[in-house]
């Protein structure tokens, strides 16, 4: 639709479910990290920005207890913590839509569940009218990862990276910026010890380089799960959209990403 | 899609914004009221059952606030009172998730904001995937009055009658079922005093006859809201599909409806 063309390309931001929630207690949310960011949102005024929440510990522990990953057996006692499940993260995303409209951002939830479909969880394809017209209005569409409807799997998890990733390339996304709870990619796994450094910059192929590397020295999956993260992301910087991941749970991180300024991270990009 | 044809015509059944909140308290939930529909509902085990509930005290309040009907005038505030408005209408949504999964219905909400862009006010299509797969597995799909995005207005009120109408016709429901705080349509304003006796039964054109003499009489614009509820529900009612208005306020009368039990109220068929 030719009149819904973007001038300015979108920025996605990705908060991470461990830095607005508390990951040890369950149903917890940081509402103190989750207003710093408000915060640093509205200073930063990004123009076409589409944001994007995960689940911590409020859509993880449903979603295990029932099993929704692994799809409907059948029951009502599983379809009833499908339901509890995406409950648990409207309930986290109505603190971060309160928080960004204190902040007076015209944020806008798009519940994922509401147009979704994937199949054996992954999304196939995702138009959504009201999420272009939103853009386009000045609106900032506010998404987030969710239980989905799917159709081999009746239903599934679909995470908040596979939605950055899927919504960075249908809508042409000029970059994508993830908030983690860490500085960014490390050599090795940052929360364990050892000498690992970050990496500052580095290209996909490099960054595969190095995971193989790292599988071989079996340290692969004490990367902070970051490797599934960036299974999801790489969909998108393959597309060409480069890649920032900063720590969100520092100050002033997204604020600096935002803005373009210079900051501690890891920047990836194509080649 | 053949995989997905219902053996069981679905139920759509509204929540009248005036029962599930205090009208003149604003932001004000009727818990009580809530908690006994979800009872009901529980108890009457309805298949393929689709709700629908207004916004009452909730949506009501801030849409009059930001003239969100009248469209998107352009500029920061209303765009921040279109997300109030949505903000105050999941709320309220989600106090009767809450009330529907304790009850254990496993109950699904799709947001008409995320997936519905009207065209002057209407809907002109509204297909949604995720409903057609809910139904299909037994969820209770759970909509509600809504902002949404507008192709000519920018964005404006979508009303559970016309969500109700909507949805029954697209999921080709074989009954509707409406729940308001009054015992049924009455041959004049049940609110104002005078010999009004209630339309236990009657057609759309009996309907209308009724209403024209009303007119004339100019006690039209006092018969409680209910003409522009039922031209909304006309257009289900004209496809074929009976509609029963009924008192949700009291108590045992949504159950017994459901049920397709003898009850209180106005049955309104084509002809």
């Amino acid at each position: 639709m030719k009149a819904l063309e973007l001038s300015v390309k979108p920025t996605v931001l990705k908060l991470g479910g461990s830095v607005i929630t508390h990951k040890d207690k369950a149903f917890t949310a940081n509402l103190k990290a989750i207003g710093r960011l408000a915060e640093e949102i509205a200073d930063a005024k990004t123009p076409q920005l589409i944001v994007v929440h995960g689940g911590g510990s409020f859509g993880h522990p449903l979603a295990k207890e029932y099993a929704i990953k692994e799809g409907f057996r059948g029951g009502a006692a599983q379809l009833l913590g499908f339901t509890k499940t995406h409950q648990a993260m409207i309930t986290l995303n109505n603190m971060v839509l309160e928080a960004l409209i204190q902040h007076n951002i015209p944020a806008m939830t798009v519940a994922p569940s509401s147009f979704i479909v994937s199949k054996s969880g992954r999304i196939t394809a995702m138009t959504n009218e009201p999420l272009k017209r939103l853009l386009k209005m000045g609106s900032v569409p506010l998404l987030y990862g969710d239980v989905v409807l799917d159709s081999d799997k009746g239903f599934t998890v679909l995470s908040g990276d596979q939605l950055v990733a899927s919504t960075a390339v249908q809508f042409g996304a000029g970059r994508i910026i993830i908030g983690i709870d860490e500085d960014g990619l490390f050599t090795g796994d940052p929360k364990k010890p050892g000498r690992h450094s970050i990496i500052r910059k580095c290209t996909l192929r490099e960054l595969r380089r190095l995971w193989r590397k790292l599988e071989s020295t079996s340290v692969f999956d004490v990367t902070g799960g970051m490797r599934g993260k960036m299974v999801e992301l790489a969909a998108a910087i393959e597309t060409g959209i480069p890649t920032l991941i900063v720590n969100a749970s520092k100050s002033q991180r997204i604020y600096r990403a935002l803005r373009g300024e210079k900051v501690i991270g890891t920047f990836i990009e194509k080649d």
